[in-house]
């Protein structure tokens, strides 16, 4: 490895493609007639094939979650901050994986990928998923590589709710779970956000009705409205005014001048909303941002979700963060009170953060010290 | 007044058109030639023409504040609940003044109006605002109706920002000031919200840089997802959970059906959408918006607020509410403790209400009790 990673990190990695040629009969009724998973692993599977992590990725993550494809890359995976010798979740101990899921956009069988029965893209047509069946062909992933049970599954937003769905859908296969700013389901504001940023992408005439690729074209104008509500949402009000007050980035509020002013604010996000419209594809934004919307823990169990985690066997780490107002403190409070009543094992940590729904993605040694230290006791019985 | 009109409403009422030919000169250095500000009136001027109250309208606003302009009409004006014979706003005691403001899309002088230069529609050539002007137009209104002083100027949200100015920019004209779920600045928050409804606006087709109007036609969509932004943020999480939870408009989430889901929330969103795109003018959201995220009381007064309040002679009443997270309460308690270090008299209420930054125009007792309290004390020295 050469020396100019920084220390902790796992190096040069490199992404494998994973193919299932197995049908995966979905749960809208739609079969999958076979699909590709692209993966990056993290350390070594053990002997006992024990020591194997899952992580769960959100809207708008996939498989390169930690290192580097390119001694040249500026920026690392995108959970590298936690990943790695002797991090959080420590690839000296563990064996981790990380995947694109399915209905993705960074590689794996999703809308960008070719339909088998039509010969082009599957675009708009790709069948709406759930998370249920992300979890089907991680489980298929995990049979492939040899994995029974799971040391842990862990994600943060929409990963949350993969690891929970991980952990009632096949108990014995999950020892520990960690729920990291997440929703038992969403609240009628966040499917009131989603329902927005579907509107913008639907809206903009380069989407065609979600045909874009058939014209050549792409929704940028919409992904990047999107992505912007995203981010506003993402981040705290505290943070915002800390980072961005209201400095000009142009113009001058001098008197007498007609001249536009733009605050700092206006030209990050148009900023970030831009380089997301680059690389994101906009039927994955669709369809992900759905997954979110139709997830519910409860709903085959009553609405109970006393009952739903009264399947599972693991023991649970929920952490929520405090100015996160997508995912908010009292949405965790609800897991762990289920979990409670379920009388099951968990711990909860409200992290003190500025960061908003960000602050799971992000370094805080609060955070990485909780993370670590349950971890740490995981990777001693494993 | 026919028996049809509820009880304490002011009835039928029908808006005048003032015309102003003497020039407005502008914050931005540019002239107004002459505009036209369309006026509603309820109650009477006393002979000492000392009971007059100017109502500020926000940026969706307008001079329909009360009644009924049609015996048909299904809905009265935008603040009925408040002003009437008996409400909060007594028009037994006061003569209340509402108008359109300059630079708007309901009659007064705006983009929709005609350009005395070209002939047509000045549209995306009206000239940009700050607070300060509809201050100094509403200043030629009032000496046109003979009011020297207001014995209230009275808004909520942009139009406390407006109450503001007037207290600050002239002293001896404003007796109160009420100053309703405001800020003396918006956050970054604010402002990212602004931009996104404005992108939104300026990236539909239909808004042809701003000229849609020569166009014959309407960024409809760009209105309507800058309204659901709106909307969102000035309702609060905990009354849309209330509204709507997760209940479904269409579809079902019955197993093996592969048919789109739609929540309440997300038709709600689009109606409420729809609805402002039939009658809003986008060259006036993007001006209104724009003066919103300039203003800042205090910027020519060493950005310190006390000393822009050193000013002013009012006495004030601030309100806000619990739930408003778009101008939170923390804002109002910036203005309280500035005219406090100004050693003005200032009330202040914090009210409890689950209904966000609309609570300031919804039916609520505890609101109704403070405002009509002080307000009684303010028509007794009239």
């Amino acid at each position: 490895m050469p020396d100019s990673f920084p220390p902790g990190s796992v190096g040069l990695v490199a992404p494998a493609v994973f193919r299932f040629d197995t049908p995966l009969a979905l749960s809208c009724g739609r079969t999958l007639p076979g699909f590709e998973l692209v993966v990056e692993t993290y350390g070594e599977l053990n002997a006992a094939r024990s020591n194997a992590v899952l992580i769960c990725h959100a809207l708008s993550g996939h498989h390169h979650a930690a290192g580097f494809h390119d001694p040249a890359d500026t920026k690392p995976g995108w959970w590298d901050h936690y990943i790695g010798p002797g991090k959080p979740i420590d690839t000296d101990r563990f064996y981790v994986v990380c995947l694109n899921n399915i209905g993705g956009c960074h590689g794996s069988t999703g809308p960008r990928a070719l339909n088998p029965e039509t010969g082009g893209p599957w675009g708009k047509h790709f069948p709406p998923l759930r998370v249920r069946d992300w979890v089907a062909s991680q489980a298929l992933l995990a049979d492939r590589l040899g994995i029974a049970q799971w040391a842990a599954v862990i994600g943060g937003s929409l990963g949350g709710m993969n690891a929970m769905r991980w952990a009632v859908e096949h108990p014995e296969r999950v020892r520990h779970c960690l729920v990291i700013a997440s929703a038992m389901k969403l609240t009628a504001q966040n499917i009131a956000f989603n329902e927005i940023a579907r509107r913008a992408i639907r809206s903009d005439p380069d989407f065609h009705d979600g045909d874009f690729a058939e014209y050549g074209v792409v929704p940028r104008n919409g992904l990047a409205l999107a992505r912007m509500v995203g981010h506003v949402t993402y981040l705290s009000d505290a943070l915002m005014g800390e980072r961005f007050g209201r400095e000009l980035r142009s113009g001058s509020f001098q008197h007498g001048l007609d001249a536009p002013v733009q605050f700092a604010v206006e030209s990050y996000l148009h900023h970030q909303g831009d380089k997301f419209a680059e690389s994101f594809d906009a039927n994955t934004y669709l369809l992900i941002t759905k997954m979110l919307d139709y997830f519910d823990l409860a709903r085959e169990y009553g609405d109970d979700p006393v009952r739903a985690f009264a399947r599972t066997q693991a023991r649970f780490l929920v952490v929520s963060f405090s100015s996160d107002w997508r995912f908010a403190p009292e949405r965790s409070r609800e897991i762990v009170r289920a979990l409670v009543g379920a009388r099951r094992d968990v711990s909860y940590t409200c992290v003190e953060s500025d960061f908003g729904h960000d602050a799971f993605l992000l370094p805080n040694p609060r955070y990485e010290a909780v993370m670590g230290a349950y971890l740490k006791r995981v990777a001693e019985t494993c």
